[in-house]
């Protein structure tokens, strides 16, 4: 068997076209009565397994975020993980990310690792960048995974700290530095930059080359789908995973969720072939 | 009843003389031989259990870090979640830190924040300040519980990112001002700062007044317990979380485990009392 290897994956994807990342952000009290079961865990886990089934054709990448999930304690991580089972068995060519935003020590940096590659079996995760290069490197050593390190996000205010001048140069800037320079030897370091912010994605795919990045807010938060792609692609026209949470898993509250989470994705998806 | 609120609490154990928070990184592979159960959750709370009975005394908080939790899965969760309960019942007046260091844009920190404090029950929580204020609201509000966010850490290169200079201030003092000036509306912000960085902690000291400030690396990382002491504590001798996780808990790999744990705690705790 050959291993996974989350950049392979993903250029798979791009070959066919497709950018668009779904963020399986499962908040409980979101998923329409209809999807409703006897438990927390099987209700989370059909509702997923319909978005799935109606996107999988559409998507480059599904995108847990684990805060919806361990809200709800260990049947939400049992969801969690069947869900990721769920998608490696029926779509074993979409990678799957998890968006935990993780940064702790070394040692414990190797459990978040241990806890997201190994236990839940994931492709890539998103991490912080604030406590420098040394403890993400328990993470950066799992070189067939995709390690994406925040550098601008997609939350208003978010300049307050990212925008900060180092020596006239904003620090999300000197963070796109690192990973272009430092942080990817082994080839397998991404980099996350919100869509509302299509500048700042511009200058950040200036720095770091033909490098995937992660780019968050086209749905629920208002980015502009058509700029970030002009300022977000690699000059392929290829290296952007672009999410869309809310927008599409909740685009029904009524019985028809799936059909209109498939329809909204397949509005995304032709924007976004229409600007290729 | 009355509402438990992180700082009163603290402040009763720090009456007491008490500064030693026990970190309960309560690593599988780590726990001796025999304190091994039939299950990975009875194993691990049942561990918790003889580190919190023969330490609970001595601390002014316990500290768990949920990444060694997650690791397990639902198994995990279930004993995280059972050991916070345990920890209320025989020791109520001892405030639990969970240590998840989380941040993620306001709508997911939202659902962390109902994780940490509705689902799980703690006090406080760590949290990332590179998102800015405005994601940071869902924990804020929570007036009774402690926000703690990170400031400068334990670990080797923390300055990397945390010392870059800011018109001549390394970030990790903007961090602060921000803790002091603009966070602490509700009273209950609180910062940490690494035990490994003592000037950096006397710096950070002087910028945020008696706020509380959390500090780790004393034990296995080797911080310098009389230093730390000396530069984190406040006008009034009160304000500091001093932690040791690994150091207390896995003092011996025998089955004197306990034993060894609270010698090692009874240690620390003198060490500290000689500088006040």
């Amino acid at each position: 068997m050959v291993a996974r290897n989350f950049r392979e994956l993903l250029e798979s994807r791009w070959k066919l076209g497709n950018f668009l990342c779904v963020g399986l952000d499962s908040e409980l009290e979101r998923i329409p009565e209809s999807a409703r079961k006897a438990t927390v865990r099987e209700t989370i886990l059909s509702f997923n397994k319909e978005i799935i089934d109606a996107t999988k054709d559409l998507v480059c990448a599904f995108k847990p975020n684990p805060a919806f999930y361990e809200a709800l304690g260990g049947e939400g991580w049992a969801a969690l993980r069947e869900t990721i089972d769920y998608i490696r068995e029926v779509a074993p060519d979409v990678p799957i990310i998890l968006d935990a935003k993780r940064g702790d020590i070394g040692n414990t940096n190797a459990a978040y690792a241990e806890s997201a590659f190994d236990f839940l079996g994931v492709d890539a995760i998103t991490v912080q960048p604030y406590l420098g290069s040394e403890p993400l490197e328990p993470f950066f050593r799992r070189a067939e995974k995709g390690i994406i390190v925040l550098c601008h996000t997609s939350n208003p205010g978010a300049g307050e700290i990212q925008g900060i001048l180092v020596e006239g140069v904003p620090l999300y800037k000197v963070i796109a530095q690192l990973a272009a320079s430092k942080w990817n030897e082994n080839g397998n370091c991404c980099v996350m930059v919100g869509a509302t912010y299509p500048e700042e994605l511009q200058d950040v795919r200036e720095i770091v080359g033909d490098m995937p990045i992660l780019t968050a807010g086209i749905g629920a938060q208002n980015g502009d789908l058509e700029k970030t792609m002009k300022a977000g692609l690699d000059k392929n026209k290829k290296g952007l995973i672009v999410n869309a949470s809310r927008s599409v898993i909740f685009a029904s509250n009524g019985k028809d969720f799936a059909e209109a989470a498939r329809k909204k994705a397949t509005a995304l998806d032709s924007e976004m072939r229409k600007v290729l």
